[in-house]
């Protein structure tokens, strides 16, 4: 009975696990809440399992299954690929994609290496000319409080920026038990809690203060450094019984601190092992005019100290972002009636939606994918090296 | 290509306003997050008008449109009808639903009187008979953080209940040009503050407690007699000016403070004039081994005092209600990977479906609404008779 | 080598206990911090055992000691006398004492009874004509948080008052072993939670809003009739032994709902039940521009709305009252660095000193304390005459 | 008439700025509170203006004034000397101090290099062969939270450690026009921030851990690289006009990362740039076994995560530290009746003299103040070399 007359766009999924879970989720619920101009259908869903790709698809409501990502780009009825694979696979699929003509939105990290993202990257700008567009899913910058701390950040709320520090705080690593899953894999990882977390907050603080990190300093570290096998990486060890353990090859834990091209100083952290801190990504940016601070595990909330208020009356303000007023929340509900995790994701798809629609270029690119693997690849230079200071590696003009 | 062979449920909607569209984002998600042993089918929604209908229909997924409520009832491809409606046209729906072997989920408060909600409830007892299910939507209760806490209740960690204290504090009607909404009518919405969010918790309360409100004292106000007719309104006055106001015919604040069954004391108070408390709907319980409290505006977070901690260490836990031994929380995200409003609808379309696979009673039922509404009807007579002492009347054993 | 030429106030100390440690500390330390026109002697302190008086006297900073009060009252050294006794005694000793030309300090609750405090008020006006000044100790009055409250409400930014909510949460009789000390008979102590803490949040309320409360609706509470006796109180029972029980004489809650004589509605509960709850002294105030919340259990944090600003920017403000504009913060240490409990009595008496020399009247006045006792007596009638409306007794012209 | 018949210790204060003020109150407190095996005697204040210092003298309760810090040495009725001034003047005078016998409290940081802490360390070292105590003064050991913490790590609550972090948050030189006052001034200070406030964290990270930073990497920064000439610094300038401007010589803000001995990742910042922060001394430390966070602004607070809990309840508790359990609290006030600032003073006097009184060494040491002054050293040397890896210098064996 729809009678929505608006254009659809088919989306190919690939990956079906916890990325995968969050993004359809956004696609069921953009429609119903964004009146994006473009009408997303779910089309298909590629998973290297027939039998767990096609429960997956019945239950997030894809209408199709494919067992080969490849085939995903083959179908008619899809004109963009939504990658939620690790990281290792992200190249090869995006590159290919575009090159098919579909649109793509690729979780974040945008890859495992600069060389990988440098390709991506490359990809993209060609695909730019041909109106095909790149996405990568940094989902945190659209929770309603980050972007509105970038906004108060970009209306000159803040000021000159002096500090920035940020931290992603999780601990499902500090049972030394826990099994030896592929995130702790370099080969499909890349990294540990840097590349996962640390991407985000390096991303969230350069999307809050427009600024970007031009050098760091760096430690990382490896607190338990064999696991017992998971049951689904039991390639990883030539024993496969219930005491085979193999060897950790990526960081639980990353700090650094750095320099910021506006004059900040900046203090990052992610680690996988911080007690009782669940999804605590953290940040509070210090400016000459005021500051905020936000920490996920209270996501309705931006605190916001306003140095021009009379002193008597001055403090941070608890700002629930759950106004009209706010970035996204008035397609929600009332004031107060708060958002969750993945209402980010849904913003993301409707934002991409929109600038597939318009022919712009959906933020943040796959070149900002790109800078944030250039900081953690400084990072992680930096950490092998001393700590010794380290210039993260600047873009060099496109050839065209 | 679905391959879910699990039987479906047809739904039929009435209304699709706010609570219509939390409704239909519950029945769009449930099935990808919760395995319910019946598939809802978004069948068909009814409302006055049909372009807004359609259009509603068009972005929430809804198959068809009705523009009368009875022609719902008549489709086979529905067997449970959802009521989003003012609580003046509950009764007749719901009694109407269940004759024709609907089942029901009835949005809060049951109905805007005892006499309707008693109605309500004998209906709902002989529907029972036959099968048909019924259910009242106080939402709340399955917020996980709220239904933490009263399985920490029933589990004895908080003792003897001494006192409840209750608060759902908004602040919508503080601008005095707010306009003559049908909420501020009592022959639309019955109550003001007292049965529109009061309801809730009045409701939450006793949930959590386990426990029943015996008898009130109390204080309703209104603060601002008057206001501008809303342009849907029009007909409350005889002119239709820009200046034109109307008188505002329920309370905007309700405050009582009453006994339980079990021995507490309780004070409870709603009010939409609480400048900057958005959707405060608080509560805290305090026992003889230990206490509760929680905020929707944080709404993943329980606060919880055991008394049994060694004195040294003893404080209030803020419980981070996102792990998987949480109340639903597992269903959806990894801890620490919060949820928003709308989930709690998912929750209670999830236990409701399971509830009429199982051919059980879903909870909060129809007699739960009733006694609510004779909590609400003791306050309102408190209120109007000089804040004296006024018993919660007792429900009369059902002639069977 | 003291070269300070400012003239002395000797000060005579009626109570040794929990409240006269407190004052000694405040005379102990005016001077260091407030400059104050008369500087204070603290020339002898009065209490029935001269060994445990002279104890105290020695650890406290007191020249001299006496074993009847009565005797400070002839002491050419002594022109103050601060009252820090039970309820029961405060009546005789202050208006002693004012009769014999003694300023006076006087511990609230101001009286055990209206018609003491009649007495005293009486006797604090015939003194007032001759010079001789009286102050009733609520302490609260005088944390920076509270007085700065009173302050944003003066300068009107909070508009209109519609709602006060103030609870006073303790739970040191949760156990139901907790000795029957003084406090829990009614002849030393008059009533139980509800003069000794729920004088404190009347007292505070009324001051931070500037409004009195008219009328009452009230529910008290015992949940332990029966409690050990205490050592110290072996006169309460025939027999002495380790199992001795006395009865309980006074509330161990209190709850009451009542009205202002500007408007608001009024919620107020006392109970030292409230497992977890220490010294939990809060306050909530909604007003048309604003809202202001406090909790001593975080004393150097106002909580501050303001209704003004712009919407997305908004929120409550956590004002940490540690300012240089701040009311007496500014005498103390650098911004942020907070103050404790005792610090308002300092400030209490600072402000006494400098209405005596002055020669104007303090505040608040024993008039003041007067109005509390009438507001304790009204909520103890409503409650035992089953909750009904019962209005505060307004004060008599003064016979002149 | 006092009877205290315990022996006196006659106390000499150098300086009466602002830590002056914060130790007087210490002593002119203690033996009220603590029942110390020792009563201090305040006998005489030192001063360079004899007219400033009388009054301090005055207002702060000392006996005497001395004009030259070498009279204070000669006085009989001084047993301790207390050094209150800029760091510059530290070694000095502690090391004539214990050279003449005296009992030294030193203000941090111990002093403004290595090697003159190196010289006050032998110097205390020589003095405890004689039964002449030394002590540095990081008060924030003595607050209750922090003491608890410490407590808590000790008694293996927390496990093994995984992390630390720290800052020092203040901003009162946001403003580029606040004048150029002796903190800004290396000669005097030494360093910024992180001299004054970065001593602080490293003080207290070591202390709630007992374990020890081994190596840093580290950045600083001077935001404001002139301010306008304080009214007592003309000296600096040539001219004495309005506008004159000197060199800021110290940093603003100084972070670091390291690592500790026992294998933990620790992050550090101080800085006084932090708009909107005033005084926010912060610590969180992750273990394996629970974390715990402290935050100066609310300083009766500490969060505490036992990971031992079951998973359904457990959450970081906002311990109230005021129960008598906890350190030093117990002295002072019933539950929920917060402590201030100065507290920690007044504990650390009860300590010290208790510590003389006993023949034992007070902590922290000037062996402690070194090695804080070690970590400072590192992080200055290796800012000034582009980030390095430093490691902490480590103490030789005393030459004996």
């Amino acid at each position: 009975m729809t009678e929505d007359r608006k254009p659809v766009l088919g989306i190919g999924l690939v990956g079906h696990a916890f990325m995968g879970r969050a993004h359809s989720q956004a696609w069921r619920s953009v429609a119903a809440f964004f009146d994006p101009p473009l009408t997303p259908v779910m089309a298909a869903l590629a998973g290297r399992s027939r039998e767990r790709a096609a429960a997956a698809a019945a239950a997030l409501g894809w209408a199709a299954v494919e067992t080969d990502w490849k085939d995903l780009l083959r179908r008619d009825d899809v004109q963009l690929v939504d990658i939620c694979t690790p990281g290792d696979s992200h190249a090869e699929i995006a590159v290919a994609a575009l090159a098919a003509g579909k649109h793509v939105l690729c979780e974040k990290p945008l890859a495992n290496s600069v060389a990988e993202a440098e390709t991506m990257a490359a990809a993209a700008r060609a695909a730019r000319a041909r109106g095909v567009r790149a996405m990568v899913g940094f989902n945190y910058r659209r929770v309603p409080a980050v972007a509105l701390a970038r906004r108060l950040v970009a209306d000159g709320r803040l000021g000159r920026i002096h500090h920035v520090r940020a931290q992603y705080l999780q601990d499902w690593l500090v049972d030394p038990e826990y099994p030896l899953v592929w995130r702790l894999d370099a080969r499909k990882a890349g990294s540990g809690a840097l590349g996962d977390i640390g991407a985000h907050i390096i991303d969230t603080a350069q999307y809050i203060t427009g600024d970007l990190i031009v050098g760091v300093s760096a430690l990382t570290e490896t607190f338990v450094k064999e696991r017992p096998l998971a049951a689904d990486a039991a390639g990883l060890a030539a024993t496969a019984d219930g005491a085979a353990r193999g060897p950790v090859t990526v960081d639980d834990a990353a700090l650094f601190i750095g320099r910021t091209a506006g004059g900040a100083l900046a203090s990052f952290e992610a680690t996988r092992f911080a007690t009782g801190r669940k999804n605590a990504l953290r940040i509070e940016v210090n400016g000459s005019a005021g500051s905020l601070a936000f920490d996920f595990e209270a996501m309705n909330e931006l605190w916001f100290h306003d140095r021009t208020d009379e002193p008597a009356a001055a403090g941070f303000r608890r700002i629930l972002v759950t106004e009209p007023e706010h970035p996204y929340a008035g397609a929600w509900w009332p004031a107060g009636h708060g958002l969750g995790y993945e209402h980010a994701f849904t913003h993301q798809v409707a934002d991409l939606l929109t600038a597939i629609a318009d022919g712009t270029d959906p933020a943040p690119s796959f070149e900002d994918g790109l800078q944030v693997q250039r900081v953690l690849e400084a990072v992680a230079r930096s950490a092998a090296s001393g700590s010794g200071w380290t210039p993260v590696e600047q873009p060099q003009p496109a050839a065209t």
